[in-house]
């Protein structure tokens, strides 16, 4: 084999990366010329894809779990990877789900008519090329594909080396039906190698890939957050405060609490301290609640000293992600010191404060520098499914171009139109 | 002089700029409870204090000019540099004009309520701190931090080095006068070296500085580009074109072409490239008059068979902004002809179609991927003030968070406020 054909077989990540992104931006173009009822029908053709194809996307499934059972990975993992006929129609249905959302492209943010006669118009448009880079779920690949493809954006793929198989099948699925509904092949690209390095020339494509999501555990978006150069949107942690205030309505407190933490701890909206005001009168109580629910609480002098089962809280406690039914206890002395140790804690994520005292919610909300911040909710609703977006992409901490649950808008830009009848400039 | 003493005394970049950061993040918090009048009142101080300190900064202005002189700057540069008494009280009046804005700071975007009885908006916030990297307009320092403080962001100032005197005095006067309206003095900080490395110190701290703004040539913006790890809100180039279609009026196409060229040509909504359609009847005519009032003329032979005086374009002709008064002229084949051009070397600024026929023009604004597309209207318009935006930090044309002319509301960020009632998520 000649060097040439080494490198033609064998491109570099960058050059491959470089190679995809292009066609890529190229697809864009065209798809971006689709109307909205247009990508819908595609999608709609991407979901029957997916079900004509369940035998082939269960086939590649059980090689890629046979792969991770010889590599002793861990049940929930193996959870995670495992589809059957149900979790397909799961995926065809999200697919579908996403093509009956509203288009976003071309939604008019902003209309105004100057002086001179000029009318400008801000309307929404595609962002044009993202990166997505996730881990073991295959159905990210369909869901985040959808959600590209609706908004008008092309996408690169770039999915855990764990469930290869099964998401080159749910991708040819799926690329099989957006053909057939006129969407660019190349609007949907999954990167074809597994080499980490194709990761990073992702994370370098400046210019080429307009914005990354990564979708995945901490280690992987820190890796994306500190090494990328193209944009970022993602949330790293999601250390999520409830302060239970003074004026807190007992009943509503324990319930909100209880569900913050225990509904599902594995989820980045999940509740992971807890901030009692030292005069709310119903602590103990509440307490109580949780650890006879079997969640460990692990609290500051003040809280321990209310219920003999509470661990020690080392300083690392207040900030950490603990996923599970773990749960540090501090205890505040009034607003001010409640916002005092969330701006010292809070991952930015969801923060929460129940109360009855309007003036202290109000304090709370203005003040406190999360993306999401609740009065007498459970953090549990941090989700755009929840907060009525549809279906999100993921969720945001970062300060500019979208915050909170980021769904199809926050996958589109916008440009200013000016219509006038001759204008010029004095 | 011990080695502890020699780092004390001058920190290195890093540090410097590290300090600087996290105090100008603990003045945002601050800065960030003040109410929009507050602010207004503070910048109306402030203005004040940059009028009542004329002596200092035309004297701190001299020893700039006088430096300049001696090292030959070019007579241009001179001009931009300096100030007198008239300038000063521009830079004051345009402090008040930005005071005078409505606060974007607690305007709701949009609100909601969830069937489950909560209550979703969404509200406008400050970003946090930002820094403004600028080269030799010294009212760069007002304009900038006025706006910076009117959105409630703190701003690290790095101006450049031509000014460095003008700047301090600006600097001192304009804090004095937003000290006494209750702004901490760390909200507007100007970085006091002016050693290159602290540059790249900015553009390195992420997670210390929330965005960054160059204002200046072409170089600083490349740089800053090339090398930010922190998100960078800026325009590169302002490759503008304007495509005068066959349904052009004629008078309307030379008129608007006369002022997209000529109004001003060193501003980046000039007109940089003139598109002529094959079949419009009246472009000698128009060539002739941008060739009558001065202008250089750069043709592919169509356009050069137009008129003996227009010289050959070559290849780079299509891809520069000249900032003065040249301009390439192509003649093209029909409306996707000239999409073709622009999607090839449009910078993404501003791109005009000159028509009367109203299908042609709405398909140019709907495929043109600029962040501002004209009808009928001189690119001379793409400016924030001409908006109505009241004043502008800059023109954008990277595709997330704010795009076009960048005022207060892309100064802002926005948080999700929700308000329940008690509600847990089944």
């Amino acid at each position: 084999m000649t060097q040439q054909e080494t490198s033609a077989t064998q491109p570099n990540p960058a050059d491959l990366v470089g190679g995809l992104a292009r066609a890529g931006r190229k697809a864009q173009t065209r798809l971006a010329r689709l109307s909205g009822p247009e990508k819908a029908q595609a999608l709609q053709l991407a979901a029957q894809g997916l079900r004509a194809a369940e035998a082939e996307i269960l086939a590649a499934n059980e090689l890629d779990l046979a792969a991770a059972r010889k590599a002793g990975l861990a049940e929930a993992m193996l959870d995670r990877l495992a589809l059957d006929a149900g979790r397909i129609e799961a995926v065809a249905s999200a697919v579908e789900a996403v093509a009956a959302l509203p288009d976003p492209v071309g939604q008019k943010i902003d209309r105004t008519q100057r002086p001179n006669g000029l009318v400008l118009e801000r309307v929404r448009v595609p962002i044009g090329l993202l990166g997505i880079i996730y881990e073991s779920r295959p159905n990210v690949t369909a869901d985040a594909a959808a959600l590209c493809v609706r908004a008008g954006n092309a996408v690169l793929l770039r999915g855990g080396s764990e469930a290869v198989h099964s998401n080159r099948a749910i991708h040819a699925a799926m690329v099989g039906g957006l053909v057939k509904g006129g969407v660019p092949a190349e609007a949907v690209q999954l990167i074809p190698t597994q080499d980490r390095a194709a990761v990073g020339a992702m994370l370098a494509a400046a210019g080429l890939i307009d914005m990354i999501i990564p979708r995945g555990g901490k280690s992987l978006v820190a890796r994306v957050q500190a090494d990328a150069r193209v944009p970022v949107l993602a949330h790293l942690d999601g250390i999520c405060h409830t302060y239970i205030h003074q004026a807190a309505d007992p009943e509503m407190a324990r319930s909100v609490a209880h569900n913050a933490k225990l509904r599902r701890t594995g989820i980045c909206g999940a509740m992971e301290t807890l901030l009692l005001d030292a005069t709310f009168p119903d602590s103990p109580a509440l307490l109580g609640d949780l650890l006879d629910a079997g969640c460990e609480l692990r609290g500051d002098p003040r809280a321990q000293a209310m219920d003999s089962r509470i661990l020690p809280a080392a300083a690392e406690d207040w900030d950490t992600e603990y996923l599970e039914a773990i749960l540090s206890v501090a205890v505040v002395d009034g607003l001010d010191d409640a916002l005092a140790h969330i701006a010292a804690h809070s991952s930015g994520h969801t923060d929460v404060i129940v109360t009855q005292d309007e003036v202290a919610a109000e304090q709370f909300l203005a003040i406190v520098d999360s993306a999401i911040v609740m009065v007498n909710a459970s953090s549990q609703f941090a989700d755009g499914g929840e907060f009525g977006l549809g279906a999100e992409i993921g969720i945001a901490t970062g300060r500019l171009h979208a915050r909170g649950p980021v769904a199809l808008e926050g996958l589109t830009t916008y440009k200013w139109l000016v219509r006038g009848t001759g204008q010029i400039r004095p």
